[in-house]
């Protein structure tokens, strides 16, 4: 998710220039070893600036580690035409006394998100939905999907969509293939976060790390509970009085990436394998809406396997 | 849990006289093959014999296993002073006739629980504050522990308390030791329901064996994620968003018994592994009371590893 | 809701024939004084009738009154041909014997829903969505509106639209003549509920009498907090913790009938209006699917001016 | 809650002084008109004193109020013996530059709780059995009561029990005069809060404004609904599907103060007032907790009659 020390915002968000008027407000990430004098140095470069922080919150991991996210107004910056690279060089020479990594993400510059379906709607509509509504600060250029079912909705809301099959019979070549396919499409669109909204396929290894910490799956457990295949099955044959939901980032291991948000809903004896698929589907949009948005909010970082939220 | 087909209620359940005029409340549970004419047939036999039903739940499991909880009131049954044997006979021709197993609760008739702790005392406390409450409807008779510092708390609620320690070094036969003693204790005292409050030994086997259906334990975590030791400590590992507590029957497999209650509190980066135990605390006793009442109402059944709760 | 003791079925229910062979199921709700052999008598008129009672459930409120609601099977019934009306004649037959007020409800006539809207289109699409997924059993011939912005959204489900606005200036002759279009309407197409899904207008008292519990409103407050107008402006002026949203039966006191479903979510000192406003779209949706989808299922009967919703 | 702008810490707050070796850390609580620069000088500040900022979160409310709680650590404050009039001193020259009302508390300076109880014991005991598992930083050292029944409660966790009976048939004066005695023993205690435990008196208008901002009060409702007397039996009444708990700062307005903490729980047709009660139960002692436990942790600020409440 980070560059290296003193390295730059992430190429993958290209930024709109302030001087188009549409918002002057910036997120500031870091993240560094914990050492007295950080607030105050960011806090200093900022005021100096003549940036307004409006809001700040920070976090220091028991491991000694720093995180902090630092929201901003940029209007009555006092440098000039070329404020921005001012204030970048300004971070990245006070990260680099500090050992910091970290990114800086202009409100001008919405991030562009590929949204990957199988056959399940409910997610889908529900961030088409919230999309609509104003609710997720994003542009969505693609739908994916290695089944036709949902161009129809996909229509409804004039969002582009996109088939790509894994061929039957193809084996691991053919899947690979149809990778490649959804992998140059993403370059093409200048995607920089792929969201699996009950994605049914399996990504292999190689397409994982090259996407971690910037693909969210939606799994329908409470994980650590329930990893894999079939698990309101497993939740029904076990007899649990909760059923759950987590998004994560997804990572090669399966549904062992780091999570972002969970949440649960009570069941009783009454319910059916086919009641938690029901009951279930309310609380995967419900997590994963709410994960999407923190990430979308530049709220979410990572921490080893663990992630740190902010509130938006 | 249940007796044979037709059996008599549970030898452990000494029934008090209702001639004492203290209840005349009782509760049916029964269980049995899915077949037409169940319901009519038990609600004709209270009828018939002046008894009033103040509330029946049912349930069919997918399996084709009925399930049917009644709550009756004998106040005005026709049949003179024998009239529990004549109470009980007439179930067991119906039981006979549809192949069930049955259960009989007078509510005269308190059942008595045992709990054991060990150094621990936020659920101890719970329970003995909801049983001074009135909310637990059971007696109390000891508190058993492989630790004398609850002792105190046992003594300000005028409860005996028992310090049966496993000798330290004494191996399997000094733990088996241990078993017998509580065991032997449990007898004596006419025990219906043990308890394990955050008792921090793992029973063998055997007493597993013995005791299970009666053995209700807490465990600190959503099951059947973090099963075993320490699971705060490895949740806060995983980094999940929510912890849970989970009351079950404990069997001879280590937390794998039937779930009778769950619940989970939310949590966040913020949260060190001492925060869980501090939320944690809260949510196990709840879940530990809850589970508790629905046991002492006979709301309870088992339905292989799974169970069927009724409302109380 | 009820007829007069032992009077028939709703004849708002048209009944499918069940020999279409369709469906077999029928869900009867009773509502009498409480008197012994309620359950008896009704277990014992199902069974002599060849009927599978599939499952049952039953209340006694404090006041007296003795409700149940009984789903059975008559797949089986032994009467041939004119079986439905020796059902009918036979429950009427023990109506009678115990006071009871009765409905009867048959699998294959499934109830026909007016949706009502304005500008909001949150709870329309899930009402759809979920409609579309199965979840409700129902028709939806008409969305009827007082705007006509969520035309496209009711056309890209297949749903007739109509707009029938109040004429500005109209005053409340208007409002009646609005009105009365509606219920040329609803008599037209057969509307056995109306669901108000954030239908921005207050209807006459003649129009709620008239159609009071089968028109189900969704309030976006936690009732009776914040009865009326503007509730997300006037929780925010009180600093609550929580906000919430209410279904409830619509009678002519605004805000005042029969609560059916109830839910909250947090809020902080962080959530603006708009927060609230945002998160509140949430709650109402899944609070009026809920409470419609209990509606729907035969589930809700009413105890005064409180309901009894009984598991589906 | 503030003393007035550029003012001292408050007197009620004795300052443990700071060589003593216990603690080195302190809570800094600052509320201002918003303006730019604030957070770079209080960053600044600490930062050129030696002062280590482990936790800091703000918030600016729309009415453009900022607020904002600084958690540091002294250890190496740099300016010898007299560090901490330094530090204060340093604070109010800031202070009075933005406009500033503070609040400096430092850790060795544990806040004095007394609790007010009738005859209700579970929120009595909830306290004290949270601050003996350390749960709670405070002294209690007095509980206060207009009748004697929990004398034996406090007795079991060792801390003083007062009798303050209002003298039966003594009117107004003789309630004035039991408040008389209630604020001579928190004066001569030196007592920094008030919590009313299920207090059943009402105490007159004089009491709550000289005590406003520090008394905290348990009501059993989800405020603002049922106000004042008998909740639950209103609740039922009206048909609620939740019920609800509210820790509110007392004022001489009944339960109309600035809510800290609240929270819910679900019922349904079949729960009693009884079971309203025995519910609420579980929820009144959770609210007063959280309640109490932010007070404590120094996170709740008041925004006219709204809390901030930060996360500890």
């Amino acid at each position: 998710m980070w560059g290296k020390n003193g390295g730059p915002t992430c190429s993958r968000t290209p930024q709109a220039d302030a001087s188009d008027g549409v918002s002057h407000l910036a997120t500031l990430m870091v993240k560094c070893p914990d050492r007295k004098g950080v607030i105050a140095a960011l806090a200093q470069l900022l005021y100096g600036l003549g940036c307004n922080i409006l809001a700040s919150d920070q976090f220091t991991a028991e491991e000694g580690v720093y995180f902090q996210r630092i929201r901003f107004d940029l209007t009555d910056m006092v440098v000039g035409t070329a404020n921005k690279a001012v204030l970048e060089r300004a971070i990245a020479e006070v990260a680099d006394r500090f050992g910091m990594e970290w990114r800086l993400f202009y409100d001008g510059a919405v991030k562009r998100v590929a949204i990957l379906v199988s056959r399940l709607d409910h997610c889908l509509y529900d961030i088409l939905i919230r999309h609509r509504a104003g609710e997720l600060r994003c542009e969505i250029p693609i739908i994916i999907s290695n089944h036709p079912d949902l161009e129809g909705i996909a229509a409804s809301f004039g969002v582009p969509f996109k088939h790509l099959p894994v061929v039957p019979g193809s084996g691991p070549e053919g899947k690979r293939a149809q990778e490649a396919q959804i992998e140059a499409l993403l370059e093409e669109l200048g995607i920089d976060l792929i969201v699996l909204a009950r994605y049914m396929q399996i990504f292999s290894e190689e397409f994982c790390s090259r996407h971690a910490m910037h693909t969210i799956n939606i799994h329908h457990s409470f994980l650590p509970a329930f990893e894999g295949a079939k698990p309101y099955h497993r939740a029904y044959e076990r007899g649990v009085k909760v059923i759950g939901a987590t998004a994560h980032y997804a990572t090669s291991e399966l549904d062992a990436g780091p999570i972002i948000e969970q949440d649960v809903t009570r069941i009783s004896h009454r319910d059916s394998v086919q009641d938690m698929i029901r009951k279930g589907r309310d609380l995967e949009r419900l997590v994963l809406a709410r994960a999407l948005r923190s990430v979308l909010s530049d709220c979410v970082m990572v921490n080893g396997n663990r992630t740190v939220v902010f509130e938006i």
